[in-house]
């Protein structure tokens, strides 16, 4: 399979162009700009994703695409709406006019920031980002959701909790992906016959997860991330931290708590 | 209340404007073009969604916007874009910006138009839509979602099925909205005090409804509206329309066969 | 089994002394005062439910109960504080005393009657009563429950739709409760090895029902009353009844709009 | 806002009389008899709940109530019926005929103590009281749910764990309630414009809850109190206790094994 | 593909010899003995299913069975034993050892016949067959689940209802299965990439189903038969049918009737 | 009582040979062979199962059955179908044919062993077996469920997880089963007045329990076995033995990872 990764320059691609080449050595990879280490038998594009001409050029002969392109954290509107919505748009039409037959979109656990830390989600709720990021990945999912059904392609949505080699903090505890099981996520949403339009959390095997994440168990997701292995010292990192009663109630925690003007505290506060 | 509502010059704004002013004297009108038969006791602002600045300034000293305007059918990419995308953001964002508290958003049923019509939905599902129109819904629902967590702002979401005097096809049958009914629910939207963050679904007593809407009644909504009471005429009509096996099948009819190159038929058909 | 019935010369009562003699020859009846067409052979023991020693008396050597006595409508506070909640402590207590094993506990739809009609009903919801009357069958379950739970005794509470030879308006053809199929319920509730404390609804098979009693048909109930074959004659009634737009929404119909100070239609009325 | 306290001179009473004054000034408290270091500052008025007249009297233009008065661990019937259940509805019929809007009736978990711990219960399920003090406590929500539903007040039934500084024991753990936490739910309560009828758990954020209180936190109710801080002082003091079969079973503890004469232990005991 | 379909001689072999080859022309029958018309163009292999030996011969090169051999109705324990227990055993074992993908196994709804017909069912529920015959199916149902779990085949059972050109009875309408939609299912089982094990229930659109079948939809699933459209039919001839109790309270009719000495009137019959 | 049961020298057998006649002292003990320390005072009967009228033989005048005969671990198929298949069948149709009232058949963790651990399953699920002696099992139930509703049999599973004195390994932790616990359970299927068909799980009050046995407590079941207690033992011993990958995901342990040639790592595995 032809493999095409945008992002490739990100955290997330950085790291993943370590782990997926034993696996896909015919990966192509797409960035803004190219990574600053790339190497000789890497196979580099560039391509900007609001622009869907030079979309549409990297996605010729593909077979799958790995979509961690775009805006990754916060951002201004005019940022997120070129990078993510207007590019996300891009990335998923031009594969439906080239024939890409699978596609995995990186959604974010910020498409659900909302949800407080003591509900437990599975992925079929309705969307509560926390944030314009988080607004552009529920846009993601369902441009992924209408290219499915519509069009016929197979879309795996991975709302990613936090991507690492150890969980930093208590937040973490809940939602670590080790990088080792993104790449199983990946292989499932290249290879799997059964996935037609899926969403999954992407997130290691984690004793105090929030979400219910059975639907990755069925299509084979074994995991071997376990988040309590590094407990202590996340504890002790937090320990270092801040409180942040909006961050610290809901599952998106700073994202939340940026620009928050609700009404968190309203009710009972002295007055 | 001072109350705005853009799309005046729509099919939903124009029978809205007769039936608003006795509750709502202070309404303003607003749209891209003026309604033709504006009558001089009328108040209309022209204004462009895709102009933050003209937004915000029509959402000047309003305390609650019934936000019928963009884009109503599905359209290009670049229509839908701007108007229903980049037009959401701004009037979400104008109003932040303005104080207004109250945002009754027109969502569609197009939003979950892939769900198949033999399933009874509630509104806590994954998005399906089924048209790049839907999609925008989805990402206007979204933008609510956060502006209410976020800012404070209370959002109600319509899923608006069919809007008329009476249902046209079978179809419609299940998905009614006598125009009466979306009045009522447009008052709990703008007064009801519960109201955070809410989608419903814009329809009225219908014995063959595809969505649980007892969230609604919840809130005091007792439409009058009964899809039955036409039966006879609206499978009258159904008869002389041509078969789709894809429309037939999902909630959203024409809008999920219109461009469809899913799987639909790809298992059992004869090879 | 020699059998107590209470509210003997009450309307459930009077049509259960045909029908429950063939079937429990050693039946007890009681009430305030006899039934006025008492027959020689019939065994009546006049008592008071208010009085606990008067009630103790009724209950000396026998087996089971079926409690119809106390107030069965709406009432005064007083009235119904005597007959129903300290008539009801009474009865459970004396049982309780006397060493009586099983005790069918006459509620009723109006504990739950505040429920929309649009909803479907198991027996384990919150109560919703939309009288006092109503408020004193929630308090008679409440005691069932504790002398189940705390002192052993068999309880089956029955909330009682519509008792009759056949329904009256559109609203009992949802609850309408044939006699012989009380007769089912009042032997599942004397007999049926496995009650401990049961909620189970009073309604033959309704097409149209609003609860879900398969709690009822697990036990073996298999009622023979259809409300459907009465359609008709329910019907034309219901066209000769005033409209009761509160009555008509809820459960409970004309219990739940008398005396009503609330919210019904206070978010979109014209003001 | 001027707020009626019932209770005062209670064990709650007596702690809320710290805390609830910077928050609610206008606090008018009530009792049988008043509390012994009433402060000079503090308005006292003397009511006896079994008396309707005096209830109403201490109603006289207020605008909230938190009714804590009452017969607050289990007793004879006698007294729990003067107490709880005639001076139940008297609060409620008061508070409607002087236009009180809001109550806050202090339930109990005893009203569903006879849950067994190992299960994990939302408020919407059927009342199992374990004692006849639940009981009251049962027909306590009753009332307010009818007051709710037909007079439009707004009612808040507060199912109260273990109200004190720190768990005592084991059990509490599961159910303990933070002082501060109950006067952010009292606020709440008073406060919160989508309050109609809702029944709430009075506990802080204990890891091992039995209860499920997310309608709470929807409320924006934000505990204070986390029970695992106490867990080794509580385990130390539970093991000092004689073991309970019984009540160590059930959710409501020796509310339970008081004058039990149920099977617990029917079935599998040696002859 | 080449696709054995076991049963070929029985009333839905019969049927689909008719309608499978235009779809898989390399299609090779079996059956104890050969169909009566068998013509020249057909394949035919005789095997009798105890002969573990003669099933590996006639899975030999083949991509997908059809397994609608065994016995068909209720019969003694020994003929279900030898036809359809071990039968069954040996058509499973047989095509794991002949490297058999897929298999379509014919369940029944008797398998769960002792359903009430007042329940609907998906089809993950506890099996509750209505004769040794239902429990053979649970058994094969069984088997499926391990050969898939355990070796790796793809497993569909269908739970069939009622096989014919017209439902027959009242009974039939809520099963009824038009030949061409099971030929539908056929082919999702022998085709979807997606199939490991799944139980769906064999039944066409039918309004007053018992079974939830949304599974099957899922699969792409689009039955063309409705049951309704033959509703005064199957009711005239229900008319002509003698009153079964028994049968005409659970799922299965007839089956549940057969040999009954249960419980079914035991409670409330006159004595 | 006089009770029966079946496998007496097997493991179970023998342990219960000690704890059963307090309680049963009419006890008759069954098997192949005799148990090699069979005392005067004991009741022996041998049969084989495989061999009705030697069944019927030993029920003789018997009211209760423990069946713990059979063979009770994986097998090749003639041995599985000879003991538990056809001596499971003949073990309840004699039963019936001597007017034994109530049957506890020995299921199995097995019968459910290919759900994962991370998933917590009530008794009512589809089957997945993990060995022809899991499907066996399943038989076995689908039997006793034909037996209880159309013969009117009492009839009670146990899915025994792991029986003994205490856990041994951690799987051990979330299944253990203490001997006492086992004869409380078989109690409650011998003389609980309630039971018809039941399913439940045979495990102590284990906290990481995979099961929810809330339907065994229902019936009063009290265990007193905590696996935790036994925490660090099982834990060591758990250090000491091989990882299994496919036993160490799945709730069967070393029956899913026998014969094991699916697909459990087939998708993300290096190529």
């Amino acid at each position: 399979m032809k493999i095409l990764m945008t992002g490739a320059s990100g955290g997330i691609g950085t790291r993943l162009r370590e782990l997926l080449p034993p696996i896909y050595p015919d990966l192509v990879l797409s960035d803004l700009t190219p990574p600053p280490n790339l190497k000789p038998n890497e196979n580099f594009k560039q391509a900007d994703l609001a622009d869907l001409a030079a979309v549409e050029a990297i996605c010729e002969g593909v077979d799958g695409i790995l979509h961690f392109g775009g805006f990754s954290v916060e951002g201004p509107w005019d940022t997120i709406l070129q990078a993510n919505i207007i590019g996300g748009y891009n990335l998923f039409e031009a594969a439906r006019k080239k024939g890409v037959k699978r596609i995995i979109f990186a959604s974010s656990n910020h498409a659900v920031g909302f949800y407080p830390r003591h509900s437990k989600i599975p992925p079929d709720v309705t969307a509560r980002p926390d944030s314009r990021y988080g607004v552009s990945k529920v846009f993601g999912e369902a441009v992924g959701s209408l290219y499915a059904d519509k069009y016929g392609l197979s879309v795996t949505c991975l709302r990613i909790g936090n991507f690492g080699d150890r969980p930093l903090d208590q937040r973490r505890l809940s939602i670590w992906l080790k990088p080792e099981d993104l790449v199983q996520l990946c292989q499932i949403g290249l290879e799997h016959p059964a996935i037609h339009f899926e969403v999954l959390y992407g997130a290691s095997y984690n004793e105090r997860a929030w979400w219910d994440n059975s639907r990755a168990y069925e299509f084979g997701y074994r995991p071997v991330g376990k988040a309590e292995d590094h407990r202590e010292h996340a504890m002790a990192e937090q320990a270092r931290m801040k409180p942040d009663p909006v961050g610290d109630f809901y599952q998106g925690g700073a994202f939340c708590s940026a620009e928050f003007a609700g009404d968190f505290s309203k009710v009972w506060e002295p007055k």
